[in-house]
């Protein structure tokens, strides 16, 4: 088996190695500058393995593989406009270092790239995985939809939540183990079993996220502490507070969530203050708990030799945080 | 033969007939609207008719065409955005109704969705089929990059502008027939022709419009004389009058280019004026009447029964004005 680590490597060199035509310059200019942001190369990585666990051979995976990670470039390219944002891991984003029209239509040429390095497989598997691709592109787009529709609801439930994050993040890593799994030859109720794996664990994973931002130290995850809280972002905590919370709670909540100007300090103390009283980090480690098991019992029955299952019992494991 | 007004019918209300989810709504609400804005069918209507020609049965190319149709208005939702377009076919276009982020996220499920239809086809045309539409993809994109690129140059080249309407409205029309005319039982070799046909027809329509901008009677077009000369459009008489004028005749152009206020009729003359005087009309005449003979030649080299080549020979006929 092939280390995570190596199959990250092999993608980030295949990126670089990517090329674009010169012309119409600000078309593809911004292709070549997200990519080369770097990134930890996760998605792609993931697609490799799961062919490599398959016994596929990697190589015939690279290009599918590069093409899970350019979609996921331009979903990020039209994110960030739709965000406002003004940075991405450090850099200017691409509207605000070109403009909003460069973004919406390399993001467009990005998609269509998706698809022609997709389409480097077998012609047996080409139909299977396209629609694989198709699906899970689909539901990223739903995701940011119901993300943005989100932001002007106060009356987002958790089911709603779990359902968001799993079609805008979870979805994208279930498919592209899928699609690795296939090309390394997996049967199709093994690859749908590593897709609820995948999926599972990317929804424990986000919601460990949601749980990071306030409850993990600054020292050992480099993040500011509740920054979610002071932009007011619906995680998990914040969602399963307003469903718990009392009057005075919510008041209290509100009170924070509509405040134009307040001490950044301030504001986490008070709303983490009410997390504590809610007790919604013993929810949200529950929940979390819930999704890791199911990717555990998903991966108990896929029909892959035992240490191959290790692999990934020991992937899963070193995603998940034991002290915060 | 079937003909192109039924062809055209059939399309309209197959895109009637076309379902989306009812959630999340503003995902899924803009391409209901954008599609049921109407328009002419005329891509879509190629694809069946290149099919019909070649003893293809149009009921099994019905999908992929709609699939040009959904591309096709995926491109017009993101155009009007870049555009900044209030109005599209006298209504409120996506963008205006909903808002930029709504306009930029439906056009990314459409243009996915565009690929789902496409995929209808038989499992031996599946490769050649989505090589071709991302290639139209790839071109139309590079077309809309190029015109906004074109809008702050002063040193467009006729040559340049030939490109770019290729890229931007020729591509798909060629792209279309070419599709078509594969699920109809074309051999790769017509395939390629009838693309050339409908491109090069593409161009000299596309000439032609440019031309009825300007000498076109109002009352046989319905269209406001001079409206590319209004708004500076960079189209063919513009820029080859740029090639042609002396300085006096390039600082008067110039002039009426840079005027923030002016009397629309005054700049209408004075810039036709300028047309006569460098005859550009002929120059723009001359270009079309290249284009459409490449398209008739193209016609010619194709495999197919005098019958059919005659109905081929008749539409182009239609679509080119003999009398402004």
């Amino acid at each position: 088996m092939r280390k995570l680590q190596d199959l990250q490597l092999l993608i980030d060199e295949a990126v670089t190695n990517l090329r674009y035509p010169a012309y119409p310059a600000e078309l593809y200019e911004p292709i070549q500058y997200i990519l080369s942001m770097g990134g930890k190369r996760m998605r792609p990585a993931l697609l490799l393995m799961a062919c490599d666990l398959f016994g596929g051979d990697v190589e015939n995976a690279v290009l599918p593989a590069l093409a899970i990670e350019v979609f996921h470039n331009f979903t990020l390219m039209h994110d960030d406009i739709m965000d406002n944002a003004p940075l991405r891991r450090g850099k200017v984003t691409v509207h605000e270092k070109w403009n909003k029209n460069a973004a919406i239509l390399s993001g467009d040429v990005m998609l269509i790239q998706g698809y022609k390095l997709m389409m480097n497989v077998e012609d047996r598997l080409l139909r299977v995985i396209l629609n694989i691709f198709n699906d899970t592109a689909v539901g990223v787009c739903e995701g940011q939809q119901l993300d943005m529709d989100f932001e002007t609801r106060s009356d987002v439930k958790i089911d709603e939540y779990i359902y968001m994050i799993r079609l805008k993040t979870a979805v994208v890593l279930g498919g592209a183990l899928k699609i690795g799994s296939i090309i390394g030859g997996a049967e199709i109720k093994d690859a749908e079993l590593i897709a609820e794996f995948g999926e599972n664990l990317g929804l424990a994973f986000q919601l460990q996220d949601d749980l990071l931002d306030v409850y993990g130290s600054p020292e050992k995850f480099g993040k500011q502490v509740g920054g979610d809280i002071i932009s007011n972002k619906k995680t998990f905590l914040l969602l399963k507070s307003l469903e718990l919370a009392n009057a005075d709670q919510v008041a209290e909540l509100n009170k924070w969530i509509d405040a134009k100007q307040f001490d950044n300090q301030e504001k986490v103390k008070a709303v983490t203050t009410i997390y504590n009283d809610l007790q919604v980090k013993d929810h949200a480690e529950t929940a979390m708990q819930t999704y890791a098991e199911k990717a555990f019992d998903a991966l108990e029955k896929i029909n892959l030799p035992e240490q191959n299952k290790q692999y990934l019992r020991k992937f899963a494991d070193s995603l998940m945080v034991r002290e915060y």
